[in-house]
């Protein structure tokens, strides 16, 4: 049997339909973030980034990175087991402390990802919850979709952040136990769950809430703990989850909550238990991280000034963003190749770097470049990206937007 | 409704059943592994682990942990992103060729663990192979398990190494594409596949192998590629899965294979897709590692010869071990309470950390502790152990075996 064909099969079918992926390979350079080096065909070539998840350029700091070599030459490389088994690190027990008291929670448990943390997090708690029912917000990251579905549970999906569609599957399901799975800041669009509503919902209809605050912990709220602190709610979330890869510039991710629920996570979680714990190197840098953000309120400042002059620069240039009221600026293309296109050009012709975002990461039609400013990008390279993205956008023949269109 | 009742019922079932786990917390230290300092309740204690999945010491390694700071310093703690959003790093790059060149393969895919390499990797296989049959040995690793079942194909376990029970399986699914999913080593009993016996099986039913070889690893063959490759039938096997958390000392895992198998599982599989890339300090220290292991035997050399010892030395003091061919050496206790009185015992007295190995991990009954020797544990540290051992086995009441028992 000719198995290599099934493969070549599924990858040419992703070829005929426009969606072959082609990863940039990518040197940063944590003396000139967001500079890099791109490894092109062509050899290398200086470019700025302009999509990294890397949102307050965190990964490059000096305390973080002192903090992973230190750690590194003091302990090690790796954790060399699981928590079971001779990886329960000093530095990711206190880390574990560190993301506890950054959310106001008893406990936090550290998982090798965030994707993992969701996937057998969710999965774990909607299990030892007899008779649970999910109620899943429809836009929710693949990580937590995959968590819901390994649940096994019965699952209804509201319509994204519409809170008198989640009320009415609520009352639909009765006495049964529940479990409100939900994110903060969506990636993809750049907007916002009414946080302190769901909790609402879930305190009249008795419900559980797990909420995911990746793309916002680091950047909201006065110690960096998310829209749910920002908000003066966080208190009323049951289990928060985050990551250690975003704007804590590093990797992994954590969820955090009652004593209790960590402990009953801990003890049953496969993902958790059947895994290499993460090196203290990488315990400690997240760590440093997650404290400086705790105390310095000068990069989420930096940020979101950043922020509004690229949303405005691209407004006076016409050029049709998503308005959002977070970090995450899409601007719209509507096009699978359009977008591949802008974004090739972009980085062939303009050194600067926004990975196209096509099908399935959003839905057909709606195909984006995702720019995400953060504090290191200045002034000049704000003006170079609205003129960069003018120009690809005349060439493209992409449409421009009049500014009375473009604040609806 | 009061949730936290429910998680606080599923611990104290845990501790009821006396499964309930605590974590030693341990800090490693570079210069004098496989000495370290146990952070018990009573304050800090000097130890030694014999229980490290770094089987090798490459965690603390200084080509590895110079390459992770070097790195680190040069692009930072973090990769910022996924694969295919600005995470592509140069190092990350680099370390897939090491990996396809140390399996002899066409190329490799990094996952963020081995656990993740197994669990979307076996699923994305399966689910690309129309009407595929798995089947899967039935020791194989919780990782492993959870990739099949998320395949939701039909799956068929075969009796553990049993090439008639496999044979048959075979034959039963006729003409239908199969996969057979196994291990080289498995760490809990240290017994090893017939990989060769099971590539002939395959050739004969027409089946793909995916060979997990994450104990094996930078331990056997020539250049540290692992049992297949010792056994010089590596290039027989399709998928081979491995890990860069336990001998190679950092953390991650991969799989190899053909260009056309790996760019599917690249293009296809939700948990490499949608998760941050490791940061390139990691693939660096990881890359660092294979690299050494691929030139240097001596390691290797060493930990068999240590192996040697250890088994020598229980053997001497009637101490009733499993006999294996690897370099994993369990002490069978059978009996979850005693199994974790003897690590207590081990580590409050004699400044020796095993970690009792209890249900679910292995069947009731089985209770063991797992030693893994390692090249730095010294001449001296092996007679300490057996020492030890013998007093905590005496004092126990726990039963010796004679020296013809022990040969059986």
């Amino acid at each position: 049997m000719d198995y290599a064909r099934f493969f070549q099969d599924a990858v040419d079918t992703l070829r005929n339909e426009r969606r072959y992926r082609t990863f940039a390979e990518i040197e940063r350079d944590t003396a000139r973030f967001p500079h890099a080096v791109w490894h092109s065909p062509q050899g290398e070539r200086d470019i700025v980034i302009w999509c990294s998840n890397d949102y307050l350029g965190m990964g490059c700091h000096a305390s973080v990175v002192e903090a992973m070599c230190e750690t590194a030459r003091q302990a090690g490389a790796g954790a060399g087991g699981t928590r079971n088994i001779s990886g329960n690190s000093h530095a990711i027990v206190a880390l574990e402390s560190e993301l506890a008291d950054l959310h106001g929670k008893d406990a936090a448990l550290v998982f090798t990802s965030g994707y993992v943390s969701n996937q057998t997090g969710i999965a774990t708690l909607a299990r030892l919850i007899p008779d649970c029912v999910i109620l899943s917000d429809a836009l929710n990251h693949n990580s937590m979709i995959e968590g819901v579905r390994q649940a096994g549970r019965d699952k209804k999906v509201f319509r994204h952040n519409d809170l008198a569609h989640l009320e009415e599957l609520l009352r639909e399901a009765g006495d049964r136990p529940k479990l409100i799975v939900f994110e903060s800041v969506y990636s993809m669009d750049g907007d916002v769950a009414p946080i302190g509503a769901i909790c609402d919902l879930a305190e009249r209809y008795g419900a559980m809430t797990y909420l995911d605050e990746v793309h916002a912990v680091g950047m909201y709220g006065p110690r960096g703990a998310g829209v749910a602190e920002r908000d003066g709610v966080m208190h009323r979330v049951d289990v928060i989850e985050g990551t250690l890869g975003k704007a804590f510039g590093v990797v992994g991710g954590y969820i955090a909550g009652k004593r209790a629920v960590m402990d009953a996570v801990r003890s049953y979680a496969p993902g958790f238990i059947f895994t290499t714990a993460l090196p203290p190197a990488v315990a400690a840098a997240a760590a440093a991280s997650v404290r400086h953000l705790k105390a310095s309120a000068a990069e989420r400042t930096r940020q979101q000034a950043q922020v509004a002059k690229v949303k405005r620069a691209l407004d006076l240039a016409g050029l049709p963003q998503i308005v959002t009221q977070t970090h995450i600026v899409p601007v719209m293309v509507g096009d699978a190749e359009a977008c591949k296109a802008a974004s090739d050009m972009l980085l062939a012709e303009h050194g600067i770097y926004i990975q196209p975002i096509n099908y399935p990461t959003v839905p057909r039609g709606t195909e984006r470049l995702r720019i995400t400013p953060g504090p290191f990008h200045d002034d000049a390279l704000v003006a170079q990206l609205a003129a960069a993205l003018s120009d690809v956008w005349s060439r493209l023949g992409l449409p421009f937007v009049t500014r009375a269109q473009a604040a609806e």
